[in-house]
């Protein structure tokens, strides 16, 4: 499939289970989400816990009343049922399927959130000549529990998982002034160097993703992630929740520079 | 003297030969400039050396002909000839004198320049909260020669001298933030980390001010410093030039926020 495919076209052919695979790198310059859906009566205290932790949980749309399965401000007939390649569906916390369509499970209490993804910021950096090694070495971002914890809402807790990319400090200088632009795809990094002062033992071994090179000279770069969402949500152990599959995201109308605050 | 002085009134002090010393912490919130004075044979290349190398060398004003010892947008009543505690002579590149006023050495054919200074971005870090080693310790901030290369311009040409503020990984993130607000003060660092990888040898030993603690986790981050210029100057070896004094510095009447541009 052609990777410039319009965002709605790429529903389109999700929808139809024509594509069922990882969205990175399709319909370039438009914002990917990460996808969490829960019973409303957990809804507002993921929402306040979102609001309390805004550089791992960016939210960027929620359904408008419970039972809404479309949110019109995220793209033209997108139906958060059928229109993301592959969804995660947790009872308890935990993980009990992973389908291609949840539109069977659908129920009149769920309540969807949207939340930035770094897919966003990534390109932004590349447009600017950045290498991101986790994208010219083909691999997922390496990704670390850290001992940063997060605001605690209700019983949303947890804490933070961050992404790392490696790079000269002039190269992450650059990086910090961009992803400041963009609050809601995590912003700026949280990090940079020792990763034992953020209680990660070590860098070699990811606690999710894949490792990737540090070339002499340069330090690890940390980001909130929006792992740690999930994480919260895991410990949290709602009777019911649907996530989408790691990589595979709602492909969104906006476009990334909507994103940019200046 | 009361140190809240408005820069005006502290003008005048320094013009009746009242006040002679460092102006550091004077009129808290107004901008304070490096001033350079060269013959109008020099004055184009310099603006242009200027112009190529914004990171230490940037221009905040120019006098607008050649003779003019005022810059009536830097201040009411401003004179450049009267209004600096100290300045500093220079003939073919060598410092020959330092005295309060150059009155007497005034000549038709001078341009004068001002450039921004680190005192303005370390307000705005300091207002947000983050300590300046430099400023808490009450010394003059460590400054080093390093081997990046500025832009030639003409005779003018320099390796880049950087000024260094210790600081936890994610204090030197905030910093870059707001320092990025303020590209007329040497806006965002130029490197963090090993200093090895920009030539210092030895970080407790500045070329220029003084050392500062380094505490456990901090990392020394790096600012392009205005002494750049006077280096350029001094190679560059025009038979005339006047700079102000270190640290005895013009004070003008633009409010630091003005500098912001975002």
């Amino acid at each position: 499939m052609n990777k410039s495919i319009s965002p709605l076209e790429l529903r389109h052919q999700i929808r139809s289970g024509a594509f069922n695979s990882n969205t990175s790198g399709y319909s370039r310059g438009f914002v990917q989400g990460n996808l969490c859906i829960l019973p409303a009566d957990y809804a507002n205290e993921f929402l306040q816990f979102c609001h309390a932790n805004p550089k791992p949980c960016p939210l960027i749309a929620m359904s408008g009343s419970p039972g809404d399965y479309q949110i019109p401000s995220l793209g033209e007939d997108l139906d958060l049922r059928s229109d993301i390649p592959k969804y995660r569906i947790f009872e308890d916390g935990v993980l009990v399927d992973e389908i291609t369509n949840i539109s069977q499970l659908w129920r009149d209490d769920l309540v969807a959130f949207v939340l930035g993804c770094s897919f966003s910021f990534e390109e932004a950096l590349i447009d600017d000549g950045l290498d991101i090694r986790n994208v010219s070495e083909g691999v997922n971002v390496p990704m670390y529990r850290t001992d940063i914890d997060c605001n605690t809402v209700g019983r949303f807790s947890s804490k933070m998982v961050v992404s790392m990319r490696p790079m000269v400090p002039s190269d992450a200088i650059r990086a910090i002034q961009i992803c400041t632009r963009f609050p809601s795809v995590h912003g700026a990094p949280v990090h940079f160097g020792e990763p034992s002062r953020i209680g990660i033992k070590d860098i070699a071994k990811p606690d999710f993703g894949d490792p990737v090179t540090i070339r002499p000279g340069e330090v690890p770069v940390f980001w909130a992630c929006g792992v740690t969402p999930q994480v919260a949500v895991e410990k949290a152990k709602p009777p019911f929740c649907i996530t989408h599959a790691p990589g595979c995201m709602l492909v969104t109308d906006l476009p990334n520079s909507h994103l940019a605050v200046m």
